[in-house]
């Protein structure tokens, strides 16, 4: 396949089985990247792992943060930075069929002239390929749903190289099982995906944004909540602690200084009429629970400004790291009722450990993050962050929630996977696995151990 | 397990076997129908099938088409109406647990009472448990999905006997495989569903409905499209064709006389504002392509009314049924760009085959239904009809479309599937099932054969 499609320098193989975005690094490296062009030629490479019994580990973005991609049993990653294309839009049937190493923002940049756009908005350096094998999602997935909600098929290479396309291309279909909807999440260890159709969703004509603060988590928490209950169409309900609000203003990376507080940020889309409706039902739910005044904007400067604290987030907090610094991003997801409660339990354990970290979620989904920062080369500060990550996990699994609302499991969830559903589905998980990949060659070592 | 438990009766076997709704009808039924009254007991009952290899098919509302209930190879009938109960309302969740023999319609009225409802609508006769199985849907799928975005968990008694919860209850996870959606749609080859949470949402501050005619039926599909890629949020966009309209008048199912054309059903629902927003905006698009006036209601009771004769379509065709009469009635799916074409190439040939047949969409999923009335003493007449259905199907797939948008293969539809999916996707899901289901006894002969 020539000398380009495959390497194995040492620096390209540490940029594919290390990321300093990680929570989870590991000391093995992948013994070589090669770069398919094609999903045949994908093909091809997986029949020779096969012959050899050689790891796949399929990357796009590389900007997972559970060791999704790392390579614990060496192998091959297989890096799709020569499949980025968009194949074929189809502007009627608002879809359209991408290649794995696809920006979702790229993407969007280009339908815009279409009135379209793909709705899944993880962080910025993902790509398509990656954000199927998470089943990722981001601010919008309280309107829009997550990823496996828009994939309306996927070209898969099997693990004996066989490629299957999962379907054709109907926005709705009971035909048979949901392979589509199998592959979505599987972190790569079914199949490696090399296409993938996208349902898109009209631009809505108005857009705002609107930022609120409170005196605790637990009221913003409460806030969120009960503008999710009463039905109030929102675009997405961010919340960020008051240390997160903090380290954005420390780094500077926004054109304004924010109120310290817990803060609510709201997006709004529809008509022009519905944004100013959806604007006014939620600030009455916000005076009742004693927010602050409620800012709003709806010009589209004005409304990037507002939003900015909230697109920096991750990165101020990530930009505050020292030598030797390392950052452990992780997510979980709850009940609606329960949210309040586990960001309060959990804010008070950072503290009462002394960590430095910053909380944000988002939480009309009940789903929360926490990002924190600590001196990686002293193991009895890396052993207070797992014990704080630990009991976060077990707070949500015991509040009948999931250890990972958009993460994914790699490496870094697997016990906390097998809490959350005991051994009767991951067998059955298991069971697929093997009827798929006898092997176990493919992204071997994620999700569940043999 | 007491005498009551289990029937092997002939009138009860009929029940559990034939269906006078469905479009497959066979000549063997289920050789007992049991009768389980829990999980436990519906554990201990598939244990005893396994042991003397007796083939096991979920039953609940009896309303599928496809012959997704009938026993091709005898085995025993699984009714689950001793459990119809609601187990747990998580109102602030907004979620509710409820067992398979729960009719949708039922849940609803009490859920009124939280402000809640359950947005899945197909016919008013299903059960949740037979909806798990075909991912149904119904005239809400435009707006709000179907089955599979629905489901927070599955408790399923797996072949052996072996009792699994696929999820606990968070509305949103990326913790391993997908479980849920796999067995969602899976008509009971995978295993049997015995609890099920769904997730809930609030119901509308404000509904309203429209109804408009036009002259064609190509018309009418164009102007449901481009509602529908203006992204003008309506609850449901439904097409009926002039036929359908004349059975309503004839069979007069409704309190009034409706013009016998090309008929668009819409349903609005959102704050008051939205709802009046939203009417006229698609009123603007209904005028841009040639339909009468728009004619709408806001009240109750009005809107009952202009909604009626989309209720009673399929119950005023059904009835026309002579002795001796059958109906076959059956759905395909295809991109929003194609429905158009579609409709009226299906209703030339209806008409040139001299079929007394009915057309009738979810037309804002592509999602296209046909009810063909035919005198089943007379092959001939059931030859045509045959021809009819089948090339719906390969025109459908044609148009990288689905040989069932909403009523599962069951029997009727495996060889479409086949060309649908080719072999390749046909051998993952028999891989899958007889990973799980080495004996193949559950529901064996749907979907696909072994």
């Amino acid at each position: 396949m020539g000398e380009d499609s495959v390497s194995v320098e040492d620096e390209v193989l540490l940029a594919h089985g290390y990321s300093e975005w990680s929570s989870h690094n590991i000391e093995t490296l992948p013994v070589a990247v090669v770069y398919p062009r094609s999903t045949e030629e994908c093909s091809e490479m997986v029949k020779i792992c096969l012959k050899y019994k050689i790891p796949i580990i399929p990357y796009s973005g590389g900007s997972s943060v559970e060791g999704n991609f790392s390579a614990p049993y060496g192998g091959v990653s297989f890096d799709f930075v020569q499949m980025g294309a968009i194949l074929e839009l189809h502007s009627a049937d608002m879809d359209v069929v991408v290649q794995p190493s696809v920006s979702w923002m790229d993407l969007n940049e280009k339908l815009k002239a279409h009135g379209l756009f793909f709705p899944i908005d993880p962080g910025p350096t993902a790509m398509i390929g990656g954000m199927v094998g998470t089943n990722c999602s981001g601010t919008n997935a309280v309107r829009y749903g997550t990823m496996k909600d828009w994939v309306v098929n996927l070209t898969v290479v099997l693990a004996d190289g066989q490629v299957i396309k999962t379907r054709r291309r109907p926005r709705k279909t009971s035909a048979g099982y949901n392979l589509t909807g199998l592959f979505v999440g599987s972190e790569g260890t079914l199949g490696i995906v090399t296409e993938i159709t996208l349902k898109l969703a009209p631009i809505p004509e108005e857009t705002g944004v609107g930022v609120v603060t409170f005196p605790s988590m637990r009221k913003a928490a409460e806030t969120a909540i009960e503008v999710i209950r009463k039905g109030i169409p929102v675009g997405a309900i961010e919340i960020l602690d008051d240390v997160q609000m903090g380290v954005i203003n420390r780094v500077g990376s926004t054109l304004r200084v924010w109120e310290e507080s817990p803060t609510l940020f709201f997006k709004f889309a529809g008509t022009k009429n519905s944004v100013q409706d959806n604007i006014a039902e939620v600030a009455k739910v916000v005076k009742s629970h004693g927010g602050s005044d409620f800012e709003f904007a709806q010009g589209e400067e004005q409304q990037k400004q507002l939003w900015s604290a909230r697109k920096q987030a991750l990165w101020s907090m990530l930009s505050l790291r020292e030598s030797g610094g390392e950052s452990w991003a992780t997510d979980v997801a709850v009940p609606l009722s329960r949210v309040a409660e586990l960001v309060e339990v959990c804010k008070k354990e950072m503290d009462a450990l002394g960590l430095f970290g910053s909380m944000l979620g988002h939480i009309g989904d009940g789903n929360f993050h926490e990002t924190i920062l600590y001196d990686g080369t002293k193991p009895e500060e890396r052993a207070k962050v797992e014990k704080c990550v630990r009991d976060m996990v077990h707070l949500a699994i015991g509040m009948e929630g999931t250890c990972t609302g958009e993460h994914g499991i790699g490496l870094g969830k697997k016990s906390f996977l097998k809490e959350e559903l005991g051994p009767g589905p991951l067998n059955v998980m298991r069971a697929i696995k093997k009827s798929l990949d006898p092997f176990w060659l493919m992204n071997p070592g994620k999700i569940f151990d043999r």
